[in-house]
């Protein structure tokens, strides 16, 4: 198949671009002295996972406990779910991953879950390893107070069934704050609560053997400060009009757009726009809209038009025929890639592999 | 399985109220003397589309050839595509669903797609029928000029395998202006350039035989214009907190909330906030927040916090603990659907079956 036949809206990866960057992650995790643990919310999609598993990644963060069964299924190691799983429904499922062998761990922020991890360690007949998980001023998931952080990680330790495995620290937040120094301004006063909060666990007896957070926008600053034990960023891998105008290290960004959305023309009879088959349900809406990067006239831009349309509008240039087909780099990739069911999998013009999309809900 | 037990985050239907939806829109329908050919592209899923064809509707409208697939294959008879297909793909795809028998229309809006869907017709053996979609300024797909869309009529009546089968006439951009008698005095003034293409089809001897258009907001004053034949509206099935502040008729709608998204908490250590599992990738963003209605202290207001949580915020009330389900009503039905594999049906407290969402890109 050729890339311009796909039958859209289709999700294209580009793989040469992709393996780049997971080699450009690699090298960066390797100079810097921090394991990868790269975060699976942004693909959802076992063929990537294995591929980032095999340039040195110790395991794959989830962000769910379906991405958690999907990454076990296909023989990913080293999972750990960052965000806390509470319901009786989503523990059961974390039984039944356990029972079967999955290597998993998880993140607790609050002393009443510990009795439930428990439960479903005994049950599993395993011991499982849980996290700390702190907030460092993104107001999210996460203890707000050191006191709280290190209270719970005693009652994670002395529970039977648990494994105090280390703590989480990561700020969604800060990713994407321009200009980059004052990113690294404000990474820097959460960097100095990760060190009050790992002295006052040393004093303790708990210095956590894991310091897991960072991703793609902080990943550099966080490594740098000898704080982490490993990293976390997904988006790094397709990149998009949002992180792409960012830097990730002190004027750089070495990593490049590799995903993409293909629309077709549907409607191109009024002078100056064409009408394309991609709105809300095959492009992410909450960060901005997409950019037009192949097929369209240049300089078009793109507005939302309803669920299932989108206009390009132009000022100069011929306008693509009804059928052409017209790619897109998206605001936001994690929720972009939500949508689809599996990405084409591109080389040049080539279609060389789909790879299909997990644990949507 | 009980109604507070789902795997979160979960789309739920209450069955009753989605009964009652469907029988409102029949009888005004009938009273209004249209019929209806309700729009799938707000829940992709074949067990709706058929309760809604048991009251009396003469068909489906669907938005994508996958979502006229979905529903031949689940034996829904009376299909209406109302976006132009262009691409070789599609084009192939509407092949092989004649080429099953499927009983489908399509809708064009330039000269250009009148050959290759008449090649598709003599490849299927069949005649296709087509309506010729018009634009009443929403600026989307469908001929600008009245002469245009004359001029294209002509042309499919005159191809020996389309059947020319009437217009379409359709204004989204309408469905929510308030106050009422705003959208009402707007809806008019494309009313009349409707009557004017009517006149201009008759001149020629090309009396559309299939008038269609409408949506859940406007169906009221489109339909009593007697220019229409038929509507389509498909939110009113659902509705949400953006049809839901709006009149459907004078001072009135009729319509009830019956689809909603359950979350879990996830998170409930911070004095009035909790965070819940739901964020961009179970709730659509691009028509504001969605409204606790169900489980949260009265008044909690919700925030977007990434692809897999939101806040609820509150002042006064007791926080939910980790574990606990909150409901919520979504801004935006269709593209929060798009984002689930099955609808939860519930009945009071009860899940009482399961239905698939089909054709999710």
């Amino acid at each position: 198949m050729r890339r311009s036949e796909v039958p859209t809206p289709a999700l294209l990866v580009d793989i040469d671009v992709l393996d780049r960057n997971i080699a450009t992650m690699r090298e960066a995790a390797a100079a810097l002295g921090v394991a990868l643990r790269p975060h699976a919310k942004a693909h959802k999609c076992v063929e990537i996972a294995q591929r980032v598993a095999a340039a040195d990644a110790i395991g794959v963060s989830c962000a769910t406990i379906g991405e958690a069964e999907a990454m076990a299924l296909g023989g990913v190691a080293g999972i750990l779910i960052t965000a806390p799983l509470t319901s009786v429904e989503a523990l059961d499922r974390l039984r039944r991953l356990l029972l079967r062998g999955a290597d998993v761990s998880v993140v607790a922020d609050d002393p009443r879950l510990v009795e439930p991890l428990g439960a479903v360690a005994v049950a599993a007949g395993r011991r499982l390893p849980v996290l700390v998980d702190i907030d460092f001023g993104m107001g999210r998931t996460g203890c707000v107070e050191i006191a709280d952080a290190v209270a719970l990680a005693k009652v994670i330790a002395a529970a039977p069934n648990l494994l105090y495995a280390g703590i989480q620290a990561y700020w969604g937040n800060l990713q994407q704050v321009t200009p980059f120094a004052e990113r690294t301004r404000l990474i820097s006063v959460q960097l100095e609560r990760v060190r009050s909060a790992l002295a006052a666990l040393q004093a303790v007896n708990l210095s956590p053997p894991i310091v897991s957070g960072g991703g793609t926008g902080s990943h550099r600053i966080d490594a740098a400060s000898g704080l982490f034990t490993e990293i976390q960023p997904g988006s790094y891998l397709f990149m998009d009009s949002c992180y792409g105008t960012i830097s990730i290290s002190e004027n750089e960004n070495p990593f490049a757009p590799s995903l993409f959305v293909a629309a077709s023309v549907v409607s191109s009879i009024r002078p100056g726009r064409v009408i394309v088959n991609a709105g809300w349900k095959a492009l992410a809406a909450d960060s901005g809209k997409p950019v037009a990067v192949r097929g369209a006239p240049a300089g078009a831009t793109y507005r939302f038009m309803g669920d299932e349309h989108g206009a390009l509008d132009f000022e100069d240039g011929e306008a693509p025929a009804p059928g052409a087909i017209v790619e897109f780099l998206t605001s936001h990739c994690d929720p972009t890639v939500n949508l689809y069911s599996a990405f084409h999998v591109v080389r040049g013009e080539e279609v060389v592999d789909v790879w299909p999309i997990r644990a949507r809900y």
